[in-house]
C-alpha cells in the first residue's frame, strides 16, 4: 500500500480516526471553566475553555506531528524537515525523538528563544531562516534535496490537519458529556490547520466556528476577501505564533466556505486577554492562544453566541513577555 | 436533631460522605502531570499536581466552606464570620452568598490585595485586624458576641476539615483512574486542615503523607517538636496563604501521628517553584501551592517516592509578585 493510499480522510470521520489513534499518546487536556474570567469579561456568556496549553511540547500542534511522523516512520523515512514559527516545529521534534527519526526544524530568526530552546533539547537540529514564510519554505527546500528527508508542512499535511482538529473534537466531546453544547468555537489562525480541523471536527452539529488573527497579519482575512490565499504585509505582533503571512491552500480550501466569521485583534487586546485568562483562569497561555480568547470575548460582547469554545492552543510564553503584560508594561 | 449529631464522622468515611456532598458544586479540578517539569526538576519522579488553583474561589478551600456554610444554613444561622489569612475566607464568602447568608471575614491588616478584592466582590463585609492569628480571633469573637454570627473555624471545623480532605481523595482517586499509585502526598501546611483532611483521605492506603511550610512559620515542624500546638515568631514569607503562626488543635490531633515529615521551604525555594510551575507546567499557582510543590520537588531530590501527589492548593497570586518572580527580581 503506498503513503497516499494511507492518507487519512479529510472529513469529520478522519477527524474522529486520528482521535483513536493518538488518544493514548497525548495529553487528555482539561476543558476549563472560570467562573471568575467569565464574571470580569465574557459578557453573560460561558467559555469553555479547552487547555492545549497543557499539552504535551505546550501546544495542540503536538496531535498533528504525532500522525504525520509515525506515518513516515512506517514508511521507512530516513528523516524529517519542517518549518514552523515554532510550536509545529516543537511537536515534530518532540515525535520525530520518540520515533528514533533525525529531525531538521527551520524557524524564523525572530522565534521566541524558548521555543528554539525546547526543539535543541529533543536533539533536533534548528536552521533559522529569514522572518518570512517564503523564506523558510526555501531552506526546507535545501533540506530535502540534500538530506532526502520528509517535510511535514504545518498547514498542507493531511495528517496534520486532522490531527489539529482532533483538539476540537476532544473540546466537543467533553462538553457534551457535562450536559453542554457550544453554540460557537474560535480558533486562532496562523496557517490554517487549526480552523480547518474545526472546521471537520464540528461539521454537521450546528456550531459555528470563527477564526482569531491579529490584525498585524490578517492572512486568513486577506484570503477570504480575495478569494484564496494571499501573502500579506506582516507587522509586528506578539502572537509569535501567528506570524505565518499567508494561509495554506489546504486549509483555505477546508475553511472558506465553513467559517462564520474572523475576528482581528489588536495588540492590546491579545495583551489583555493573556493578563486576565492568567490572572482570572490561572493558565499561562501564549499570544496566539490569547488571540482566541480575545476573539471568543469579543464574540460574548457582540452577544452572539453563549456557550463558547476556544482553543487555547499553547503555552510557550516567553517568561519576560509575561512579566512585562503582568507589570502593565509596553506590549511590543 | 442537632446541629452535633449531624457532624460529619472525622474519618476516611467521613471524607468520601463530604466528597459525595460537593461534588455537584465544586469544579473536577484536572491531575496535571508535565513531562516537562519533572525532565526539568523532579529528578526521576513522578508528579500529579491536584490543579486547585483552578477551583472555585481559586483554592481547595471552596471545600470546607461549602459543606460548613450549607449546614449553618440548615439550621437557620444569621450569619457566619470566618478568620483566615485569605482563601478560607474568599471561600467562605462565595458559599454564603451562595446560600444568602451575611458573612462578616477577618483578614490581616497585610493581606493579599486580589485576596480582599476577591472577597468584597461577593458582597461580604472585610475586617482587617493586626497580622497575628491572636489578634484575628479577638475580632471574631466581638462579631459573633455583638451580632450572633456562627464562626467557621479554618483548622477546628470538622466540616473544613472533613472538606478540604475532598481535594486529596480526588487526587487518589484520578490517579487511579489512569492506573496509577501514589508513593506519597505533599499538601502545604498554614493552620493545617488541608495535611489533616489529607491524612485522613489516605488512611489505610500505604500513602506518605509530608506536610510543607515555610521556613519563615514552621508552625508544624515546631508543634511535631513539642508534643502539641504552639505559637511560632513568624517571618516574612511569600506565602502569604501559609501565615498562621499556629497549627489547630484539631488538625495537629489528627495529623500528628500519621505525617512521614515536613518540609521546611526558604523563600528562594518557593520562588523558585512558583516560576516552574508556571513556565513549565503552565499553571498559575499562589506561594503557598508553591511551597508544596517545592517539598515535592525535595522529596523527589531525595529519591524517597517515585509517584508524588502535590495538592496545589491555589492560584490567588499577586500578579506584581509574579511579575517580579518571571523578572528574577527580588523575592520579598
Amino acid at each position: 500500500m503506498s503513503l497516499a493510499d494511507q492518507l487519512p480522510p479529510l472529513s469529520h470521520e478522519g477527524v474522529h480516526e486520528a482521535r483513536r489513534r493518538i488518544a493514548d499518546r497525548v495529553v487528555r487536556t482539561p476543558v476549563v471553566r472560570s467562573e471568575e474570567l467569565e464574571r470580569v469579561a465574557a459578557h453573560g456568556a460561558r467559555l469553555w475553555l479547552k487547555a492545549e496549553n497543557l499539552q504535551r511540547g505546550g501546544s495542540f500542534k503536538m496531535r498533528g506531528a504525532l500522525l504525520a511522523v509515525e506515518r513516515l516512520r512506517a514508511v521507512g523515512s530516513p528523516g524529517v524537515v519542517a518549518q514552523s514559527t515554532g510550536n509545529h516545529a516543537i511537536a515534530v521534534a518532540m515525535a520525530a525523538a520518540e520515533h528514533r527519526l533525525p529531525a531538521v526544524l527551520v524557524l524564523p530568526t525572530d522565534a521566541a528563544p524558548t521555543k528554539v530552546r525546547r526543539i535543541r533539547e529533543t536533539g533536533a537540529e534548528v536552521l533559522q531562516a529569514g522572518t518570512t514564510l517564503a523564506e523558510r519554505i526555501a531552506v526546507v527546500g535545501d533540506v530535502r534535496a540534500t538530506r532526502g528527508y520528509d517535510e511535514i508542512d504545518p498547514y498542507q499535511n493531511p495528517d496534520v490537519v486532522a490531527g489539529q482538529g482532533t483538539a476540537t473534537a476532544d473540546l466537543l466531546h467533553q462538553v457534551e458529556a457535562v450536559g453542554g453544547h457550544l453554540d460557537a468555537v474560535v480558533v486562532p489562525v496562523g496557517g490554517g490547520s487549526a480552523i480547518a480541523g474545526a472546521c471537520l471536527a464540528t461539521a454537521g452539529r450546528g456550531i459555528d466556528v470563527y477564526g482569531a488573527e491579529p490584525t498585524a497579519v490578517p492572512a486568513l482575512t486577506a484570503a477570504l476577501r480575495a478569494g484564496g490565499p494571499v501573502t500579506v504585509d506582516a507587522g509586528p505582533t506578539i502572537a509569535d505564533g501567528l506570524r505565518p503571512d499567508r494561509v495554506g491552500q489546504l486549509p483555505y480550501d477546508l475553511a472558506h466556505r465553513a467559517v462564520a466569521g474572523v475576528f482581528t485583534l489588536d495588540e492590546d487586546a491579545i495583551a489583555d486577554a493573556l493578563r486576565l485568562v492568567l490572572v482570572h483562569a490561572r493558565l499561562l497561555v501564549e499570544p496566539a492562544a490569547a488571540t482566541a480568547v480575545a476573539g471568543a470575548l469579543r464574540l460574548a460582547a457582540e452577544g452572539r453566541a453563549r456557550d463558547i469554545g476556544v482553543l487555547v492552543s499553547g503555552g510557550n510564553a516567553e517568561p519576560s513577555l509575561v512579566a512585562s503584560l503582568l507589570d502593565g508594561r509596553a506590549t511590543t
